[in-house]
């Protein structure tokens, strides 16, 4: 049965209204279908109602309505820069300012590492970017992308108590970005990269690991990677196999896709079998970039070669990080109890209801779906426990105990729910601690 | 008569709390003279103590001792990033940060003008500094320059609702500088620079103009140009001379020496005189770096060539912002009826006490005596009004107009009172009224 309105279920969501739609009204267009859910699924309304098909592409559904709700929320921005002393008199401002402050200066020029203690530095987080994989929606610059910078500072305050400041980045080469941002880090205690294009943000991540004394996260590798083996942790669980024996197949060797498959590989699973657009990567493979070369050599231990559905034959678990789609038919060829991560936002690669026909667990990384995938169980209480705890830089270590941190805050895995919600107020805390405990 | 501590100055202010100290115990050392207001001056106790004398300078009074007030009051830092929007559930998450954000970018990435409005880039300026001219204390680097940078971040938002972040960059060459500051441009409204040594920072700021469309303005040199301008125009109506007749004398050709400079010039004053550390700039000599070659071609109209003193006999007005002392004797032989304003901070070039024996109006950088010339009189309102009217660049036009509109609030000058008062509330909006006004 099909109907109109490609963005109908942003609509429901984003006006948290979806009681009040008339879906007679969406009955004209065969853009979209309405899926139902299996029988005897749960189904409240916000997860009945409807999704946008594969094509057209949600992009499809934007126009500029100051009067939405949207647009309303963002006026003048969304975050502030404010005093945390009283200015007051002329007394507050020979404290806080000259004279006062030279002594401050004085004393960090002295010995740096008072800086954590006397500015806001140990507590403030640079989220940067170049904005050229901004979201789902590509190279769209730097001033585009600020406001999902913003947003992300919101989310930072929020849920970790730490500041973060937007810092958008002229595109450049890797090395010109890398150089400002070695420059600029003087100023904060950590940097969170942020929608930065593959292979670029690899060797970018890199260097600066390499150059700075400070921690350096690239959110959408290692906070995507982070929250998939938890939620995977759990998965396995659920369909009760050993998380170790599990067959994987990876779609997309992007950002996500590399870090995804690499800490699987750090949690001691054997067999992940990544996939890009032209197949399965393996040495075979003559087209491959030098990112997908390690991949190769380091993935895919049966050698397989051919199509995604070949490689999903017999698997275990599927994981999308492509925006590609799946059809059905390969996904119906995984093994028994198989667990489908479509995490490509807002266009899961196969649509969750379609999913849970053949897989007994199924997240994406929409809010309107049960088990959201979603990087803000991370990220906040990552930078927090650096902070806390003074590490200079987040380390392998400490991601698989964030993930196996999150993982734990749910007691009894189902189906329904194999992460807890990004508003568990346990979740930063718990993520900060065991951050922290490795600093 | 002589008092020990070098800093008891300082102490008193800082503390504010001049009643406390017993003034016996310093009669011990010979490092501090207690200099008595002339007679018939108002004399409040802070102003009546007692200072520095030149040598030894205020760096030997530093120590750290975290119990310092001044210590207690930067512990955390001075400012935070706070959400201006309320982050309550997954609606607001929404709306705030996906999918919702997405309609915004996408906005912004087709009308990059949209950016003003729907981020707080449009109210957001970077107050950058390399840390190589940190107030007084020279080049103490990037990192030691962030408590002053906080500081000013917190004078911005108090005094003119601007929201402004410290971006403190690893020091390099001008062209280095300027393609770092050029690549974050995106993310802010403005730049401010601050406290990078001169002769560099004339060209990192005309580089900057040049390549950005966003106003970039160097507070040690035209916020302090303005306020000086201000003060003047004032003085000369204390002591009844035409403004444009003044004969000027000003000691420092650096960053603030220029500036102030070529502020007076434009404001008509004819007959400037420059000294550096070597006496008069004028095209005689051969050991002038390339901004003093500027200066030497269209200051100096007698043609006078040698010492600061030779320069003063006969001058109206010594404009002192160098750091460097004068002698008594040499002011001596200004005009009657002359203007001193002795903006080294925090040992005046001459002690605004020993000045009021041969000047009518006396101004300093500090607090603690009458007439501050403090640039938080003009950046915060500067900002305010360039952000305000969209102005993409603070002109020299501008600046004028914020002098005079600063001036404009002193009603009735007299010689304690040439400038507003830094906390007079009506100031930021009248510089910001001004600057408007001409976008």
């Amino acid at each position: 049965m099909l109907f109109s309105g490609v963005c109908l279920c942003h609509y429901l969501y984003l006006r948290n209204t979806p009681r009040d739609v008339d879906v007679a009204d969406t009955l004209a267009s065969p853009k979209c279908m309405l899926m139902m859910p299996p029988p005897g699924a749960p189904a409240p309304v916000e997860q009945v109602i409807l999704t946008m098909t594969a094509n057209p592409s949600y992009s499809e559904s934007f126009s500029f309505d100051p009067a939405d709700p949207v647009f309303r929320a963002h006026e003048g921005g969304k975050i502030e820069v404010v005093a945390t002393k009283a200015l007051r008199d002329r007394a507050d401002l020979a404290l806080l300012y000259t004279p006062g402050v030279a002594d401050v200066s004085r004393a960090i020029a002295a010995d740096p590492s008072l800086a954590a203690r006397y500015t806001a530095r140990g507590n403030t987080v640079a989220v940067i970017t170049d904005g050229t994989a901004v979201l789902g929606l590509g190279n769209i610059g730097p001033l585009a992308a600020l406001p999902v910078m913003e947003g992300k500072a919101v989310l930072f305050k929020h849920f970790a108590g730490v500041d973060a400041v937007p810092v958008c980045l002229e595109t450049g080469t890797v090395e010109e970005l890398v150089e400002a941002i070695v420059r600029l880090a003087p100023t904060y205690g950590g940097i969170n990269l942020e929608d930065i294009s593959a292979p670029r943000c690899f060797e970018i991540e890199r260097q600066l690991r390499e150059r700075l004394d400070i921690p350096v996260f690239h959110d959408d590798q290692h906070g995507t990677a982070i929250v998939v083996l938890a939620a995977l942790i759990n998965a396995a669980r659920v369909v009760d196999k050993d998380l170790a024996s599990l067959r994987v197949v990876v779609s997309g060797a992007g950002a996500a896709g590399v870090a995804v498959t690499n800490i699987m590989l750090r949690a001691g699973i054997g067999d992940v079998v990544v996939c890009d657009s032209r197949g399965i990567v393996s040495p075979t493979r003559t087209d491959l970039v030098e990112h997908k070369h390690r991949l190769a050599a380091t993935t895919n231990p049966r050698g397989l070669s051919g199509s995604l559905g070949q490689a999903l034959v017999g698997a275990d678990v599927f994981i999308g990080v492509s925006g590609g789609q799946v059809a059905e038919q390969d996904i119906a060829r995984m093994a028994p109890r198989a667990v489908i991560f479509a995490l490509a936002n807002p266009d899961p690669e196969v649509h969750p209801l379609v999913a849970a026909r053949h897989a007994e667990v199924v997240a994406t990384g929409r809010s309107d779906f049960p088990n959201q995938i979603n990087n803000v169980l991370a990220f906040p209480g990552l930078f927090r426990g650096a902070f806390d705890s003074g590490a200079p830089q987040i380390t392998e270590a400490m991601k698989l105990a964030a993930a196996r941190a999150i993982a734990s805050l749910v007691a009894e895995p189902t189906a329904q729910e194999i992460v807890p919600s990004v508003f568990d107020e346990r979740v930063a805390p718990a993520v900060a601690a065991a951050v922290a405990a490795l600093a």
